[in-house]
């Protein structure tokens, strides 16, 4: 089959390559009927996730038909049409029994990591009963690969770890996909404001169609605008979607006493915590990887209409056109690219 | 009356001022019973916390007589004998509404930080109703100063902040006073495992005393200590109860995955959050200053008889001698001193 | 002045009484602006509150102008524009000290209960600091008067009791006034459905208008209707809003295992509780006496445009045609009442 | 091999049976070392439990040897030591995926009741991955057989449901074996104060060895006792262990406003609610089949020395005088029986 192969920093291909097996019962192979790129792939790319060996196929979003699944795979069959997940959960260790599954020990984040991914015309799921989910037939590929990362990781990462709430003010730095994904699924819960904080206009012009109210350019003055609005306290929730030290540092700058700090970020470097400050401000701080503990009800409320996927996707390719996917992926600023989905057809 | 008036950075003095007497109707009067020294006195001495004007009388812990109440005060009365907390209370605002009184728009610390503090003969106590507690006759004054401050901001800042669960490995970095009252509420929860972390052996032995049942010095390995309990992973819970970057730092190193980083510690600089490796362990970290909303319940326990606050008290001093008892609490690698109680007789 | 006066059972009058004056440094009196009705009210006059006594001026829902505050009040001044809440809070008793504010040992829910309320041209209100709420001028009288109890008593014990949560089925019994507040502010937390529960068609037209998406008389099959959109398992959540052992009963039925029921309905007589089916399902009731401490956040959605007060309000009338409105209040079904408003003017 | 198989309401035999054997790639089979007997398998023999058919093998408490695994176990080998817990669970389905264990779709209580149990020489063990628990060498089988449902009962659906807290008064009805284990493990709260409840002194006198600190026999005057060290408010929490109506009753009775009533007993028949006096009373009613999600750390408890289990077993005998077993621990007045003890040599 062919599959897009990391080769060390900066090197990919589309390269012919074995299709994947069965290596544990509990294991299945899907077909790969639609994936994603995540700015996590980049990251590998860009040399920064030293534990991505070359030879690695990358990706870990799919949506795809099971071909092949052990005999330790109770929930699925072949045909079925499946969510794959960016992670894989074993359901037995001590995280996985406290529904932690993004820290599952035998599991977590592997696709595209440690194991081969699912930019892929075929790939091999570990764990699928716990990984993989089966679709409604009403949920178009499109919308359901959504689910497989940025969807879930915005909202338990950013939005339930913030612990937004109705009334709240709620701070996003960061109006990349990731972060108008926080904003999308923060409106769940209805704040009084979402005020967005990002570089680029035309981001924060996205921001508005997700729903935030406010926008401020991250070098004019977002204290102002977030104080404006909480009678000078700063905002209940600060949601880092950038990855970068002073994006985490202006967040712990626009929280009010009691709030929330919630880095959904990838960072390469560490930051400054400015402790001098804080230590008698009652914030909290939580940092994580996406357990999936949601994606059942994420699904839900696919089917049920609550959440518009269709802004989301803005450029679509063939499965065998990912390398001009990942250019122009690579150049939002340009391109004005958010989600881009690759299909079998 | 006589008072501990702060004359600027290493400056201080039991002088002659004029009594306190009641500015708002919300203000009680109490002669002082019983005062302790808190750590931060000394960094107020030190310079570190420049609100604190030349002139202020310091302190904000004791137990005392109210000899004069203001026309708003409900609930006390001349000749009850009380706890004043440390926080003050509106009782009113967005913050006091919560329960989360340390963070008082009105309020929070202001006793012998922007209002004359408890360490005198005489001290008016803000927002009475909510700032004191009354004591129940069979609880002595040594006993109850201890609820002023020291448990519970060790209890709130530290344990709850931390959710602390039975069957939890939690690790003090820090056993002076402040981290050897976190041991002792901990407990309250049952841990499997509390390891207290210190550079000085004599305070790893009272930190015994107090409930920890592993202690490891700070330049021996305590990640290996903690492993060494924790099937490789790291503590659930780790409590800062130092104040300076390393420490905090050390606490991020030994947290697992999952775990909560719970900071108790004064600081005066920046500390470096580590959130290139951080980012995906799905870690929360608390900071807070005390709310006293455990205090009653504090009260009641020591009532009960399960707070044992003997052992916290290695000094006593009247009050007139407050100057020699600052230069013992200073140095308590010499003195061995955890608190030092200062009473009028 | 003239106020609604209880006469005993079935009796009230509107009478003139002497004006009420401050007893309490802690009081305000306030001029009526505005007043509604509740069906508390109605409870009260059919005589299932025995402890609300003849002479009893009723009513614990307004808008006001202070016309005198007592020496110990801080937050308040003659001229102000206010909310007078149903509950009264001391702010220091235990319960007030966890913001249980309808507990309070001194207060709680009092006006027109067991101290003169608020149908009358001028009021007394205790613990005036806690208990009232500074209008912002933008909001009006009609709007704000919601907030004294309906709005934060559905949201408080129906929506949090009931802990709804994003993508959740939640049906609701009882499509009165408060039945319908606890649907609008439930989708505050984005339930993927909805289902309201009445016995008149004419009411589950208005709980569509509120925010139900589904409807189903009591007499149909309710059970069948929460099934069919939970994978036959029972909503998550059930409101009961009706206050009558059948609608309680039916709640536990309609709820699946690991659900919640929140009762909101006031009742005089015992349920069956059916333990032999409920003990292995994992089910929690609460009930409740609404606490106030979301009226804040309540008042600045209010404000920030995210609550629709407009549909509530079916009927107006001036202060002194009180008799009549209660008497269109008391026959909704013919009178298609919900909220009925009396204003000074 | 042998086993006690169910003849209908009140017969049972210690009788010869075909051996079990793997019947789905998730099953294990063990050799049973240790056993005990359930209040909820005298239900069963009292005919309460109707799913129960003629010809079951009771019993869902055990330790044993692993002796086969099927394909689809992952975390077990033959020769194995382990705890085989009454709960059984897919991990796959909605509830198990939120560790609601004993709710799962496919599993649950289904061990000597709807599948054949584990009292017996041999037995089939569904879902072993997640149904089972490797024992530490150094724990025995007799503690180790309490943590299959007694203790992780009364911790849960107790402790944890009650959510008992450092400070608080908990009232415990019912001290036969459940009501003991719900106050031993609320000690791991430090409670101000366990009231335990029972008609029998002599099992009073056996709470007082398991942690209560105050006892009243149920026709003594309970209310007076939880009301003199609670100012008059009532208990934080109650927890029912005994599952009749009148005992459901009291706990109602007995929790103050704003407290937990936690059912742990099985019911046979409905209780009494009384809503017209705790419609008010911010009461939270929890009942629940546990979850076994605290087996794990129960089980480090007990490792670390912190769950003292010796005072629970009070009989002992060798698994073919099941019969007597039964006998004495049916008549627990007469004989003084807690837990009865089976095991293979």
């Amino acid at each position: 089959m062919k599959a897009l192969v990391y080769g060390g920093p900066g090197e990919k291909s589309w390269s012919e390559i074995p299709d994947p097996t069965i290596v544990d019962p509990r294991d299945a192979i899907i077909q790969v009927d639609a994936v994603t790129i995540c700015g996590t792939d980049l990251h590998i790319l860009g040399g920064d996730v030293p534990e991505v060996q070359p030879g690695r196929v990358l990706g870990h979003e799919a949506v795809g038909t099971v071909v092949a699944v052990g005999d330790g795979v109770a929930g699925l069959k072949v045909g079925d049409r499946v969510l794959a997940s960016c992670i894989s959960a074993c359901g037995v260790c001590r995280y996985c029994r406290e529904g932690a599954y993004g820290q599952c020990l035998g599991g977590g984040w592997i696709l595209g990591h440690t194991v081969d991914g699912v930019q892929a015309e075929y790939a091999r799921i570990p764990f699928a009963d716990l990984s993989t989910y089966r679709l409604p037939e009403q949920v178009p590929d499109e919308a359901a690969v959504l689910l497989a990362d940025i969807l879930p990781t915005s909202y338990e990462v950013g939005v339930l770890n913030g612990r937004v709430r109705p009334g709240d003010t709620v701070v996003v730095v960061g109006a990349g996909p990731i972060g108008l994904a926080a904003i999308q699924t923060a409106r769940l819960y209805s704040p009084a404001h979402i005020v967005a904080v990002d570089k680029a206009q035309s981001r924060l012009d996205a921001a508005k169609r997700f729903g935030a109210d406010l926008t401020v350019l991250a070098d004019d003055d977002p204290l102002e605008v977030v104080r404006s609005v909480t009678d000078g306290l700063g905002a209940d929730v600060a949601v880092e979607a950038v990855g970068v030290p002073a994006t985490f540092e202006l967040c712990t700058t626009l929280v009010r006493p009691g709030g929330r700090v919630a880095n959904i970020g990838v960072h390469g470097k560490p930051a400054t915590l400015h402790l001098e400050r804080l230590w008698i401000r009652d914030i909290t701080i939580t940092t994580g990887l996406v357990d999936t503990r949601t994606t059942p009800t994420l699904l839900n409320m696919l089917v049920a209409g609550q959440l518009d996927t269709a802004h989301m996707v803005t450029h679509r390719y063939r499965l065998d056109e990912i390398v001009e996917a990942y250019d122009v992926f690579a150049r939002p600023a340009e391109t004005g690219a958010l989600k881009v989905v690759l299909t079998r057809r």
